[in-house]
């Protein structure tokens, strides 16, 4: 599976040739990291070199890299290299410029938990290191980069194990969003399953929502998956409680941003509709997410901020013309909250978690 | 309100000025059908002239002329001019022609009922008079015409004023696809009672999904209602349940291609999602439909056929490049069907018809 590490060498050829597509990566000199586009897939794999904490908050504000595992270690390479040559014996004011870049990139985006947890962790490794010369400072910041990178590649094969023991072969299963290899360092989050049964044979069916606006579904876990060999078919939004009710989708498995103490979950948009539906036909519905995604100080879905964008993703964006009148108003919310009602599981790294979810979440991570 | 009328003359500006929009009308020569071209919209308001039976069988597979109502009266336009010139006077051979042009229509699309039911009117017609000679069967089958379409606008109304017991001022309403001026002959079935409560000065907020891959809400429904000075806000199909689940929502209205005899209904992919979330919301949800959409021929749902059209209208149509990898699988019903359990009323002309639909349509529309 993919594992991002900073000494590698490899072109886009050889990185997106088979399974093996890479999210993101340091390059050779540790001097940039590495993105694929992911505004231009699946027409075109164009690499991005991030330097400057500009370039990294451009590349999340503009969904260039997205998913919240992803955003998080794209937001933690981007904090190490902002430092890295930053030309002070001083640590007061070292640890000062780590700060505030952490806060600067951590206001990117206001949805998804991971990006704070991973920017925490690189001002924790500071703290706890903060009678260490500024050089070997820069050395831990790396590290604990790539430990992020690392452990979320291990995270989702762990995601993947538990969530085969719900999988059977030639059952039909529906995704929305892309939870996938383009949202994470590895094999994803509710793709993870999918991949560890594919390898042995399930010849799962997948079904992926389009995912208006942005096309999440189409643009990238169409593509990831059908390159992987899998058996994908891609639906609009809207056709999703249609295939239940032709009893084609068996299981669903999405990805989230944001889990509340409660369970309620905040995940892209569409994603309220899909578990409503999918309870209606009795169909099991699984959120796929790290335990880092367990926000305990976000009592219930409430409390979660939803990001509104740009009416003119809706409106205009991958269009040869607007398809709207000029001037309408829209609504463009990026995320919405799935309450725990709805919610038959929630896979982490640590296994499946049941409701009731207040204590059972507790239960299962705090532990850790 | 408009009108059809074979003899009116007017240009695109004219007609498109204000609310009057019109959808479908005979020339002054009564040599061609004009409709505008919906695929166009709303970036260009462009008329097509509409003559032979080739003409309006494109027209309506295409979707330039689309809407369960307008598709109808247009076929029976159709029916008109591909026999007013037949230079015949064996009434056996004209009506053979009659029989075959309504068979050849028919065949354009499989789910909406008013098309057969438009023809059937024209068949009909011309059997009870059909020991009169061909140039007064020509006549009456022009009668025929206009009388569709002009009870088509009357139908509206009654909608409209059956739909306004059910409205209050500042309530916010959702409509999926378009059911509105430019399906119908007249102010629409789900729109009638928007456009009415407007008149009113209600100050209703309402709601159009995109729907997805058409954009029928985005291009049509926003167009027609936001021209008209209605408070108009766009979202896309998997936003639907967000906006309910903030109580932004008060009532669902949507149009509807077949309602079977027991009261399942037949109308654009995406119906059924949304029909789901407001039942889950608790949030009233009608179809709006003239009662020649009641098909009392279908048992129920399972019995209505499903169009299913090109996946490219999902991966490529509107985009200035295709937004999904070469090749993908792709399922694109154009319909589906919302079991009867899940609609709070069917608004005919007739007044509205509440559960259990299988007494209870038979009961409102068998005694008209």
């Amino acid at each position: 599976m993919t594992r991002l590490s900073a000494g590698r060498v490899s072109t886009v050829q050889e990185k997106q040739d088979g399974h093996e597509i890479r999210t993101i990566w340091l390059d050779d000199a540790n001097d940039a990291a590495v993105v694929i586009d992911q505004t231009l897939l699946p027409g075109e794999t164009r690499e991005l070199r991030l330097r400057t904490p500009a370039d990294f908050y451009d590349a999340i504000i503009r969904l260039a890299v997205r998913g919240a595992p992803a955003i998080g270690i794209a937001a933690a390479y981007g904090v190490y290299l902002a430092v890295k040559r930053l030309d002070t014996f001083d640590r007061s004011s070292f640890r000062k410029a780590v700060d505030g870049h952490c806060d600067y990139l951590n206001s990117s985006r206001p949805t998804a938990v991971n990006l704070k947890w991973a920017l925490d962790r690189m001002k924790s490794v500071l703290e706890r290191n903060i009678d260490k010369p500024v050089s070997e400072l820069k050395s831990l910041l790396l590290l604990e980069c790539e430990s992020i990178a690392r452990e979320d590649a291990e995270m989702c094969d762990a995601i993947g194990r538990a969530t085969m023991a719900l999988l059977r072969p030639g059952m039909g299963v529906l995704t929305h969003c892309n939870a996938g290899r383009l949202a994470t360092g590895g094999i994803g989050t509710a793709t993870a399953g999918i991949y560890l049964a594919e390898r042995e044979g399930y010849g799962l069916r997948v079904y992926c929502d389009e995912t208006r606006p942005l096309l999440q579904g189409a643009r990238l876990t169409a593509y990831e998956l059908s390159r992987a060999g899998t058996d994908t078919t891609l639906i609009c939004d809207n056709m999703a409680s249609f295939v239940m009710s032709k009893g084609l989708i068996d299981i669903v498995f999405t990805g989230c941003d944001r889990v509340a103490a409660n369970g309620d979950i905040a995940n892209k948009i569409g994603t309220l509709s899909v578990a409503i539906s999918a309870k209606q036909y009795g169909i099991p519905f699984y959120i796929c997410a790290p335990s880092s995604t367990v926000d305990f100080g976000c009592p219930s879905g409430e409390g979660i901020p939803i990001e509104e964008r740009a009416g003119s993703e809706v409106t205009s964006l991958w269009y040869d013309k607007p398809i709207a009148p000029d001037g309408i108003k829209v609504r463009n919310p990026a995320f919405d909250v799935t309450p725990a009602e709805f919610i038959t599981g929630i896979i982490t790294e640590k296994g499946i978690v049941s409701p009731p979810y207040e204590n059972n979440l507790r239960g299962a991570l705090d532990k850790a």
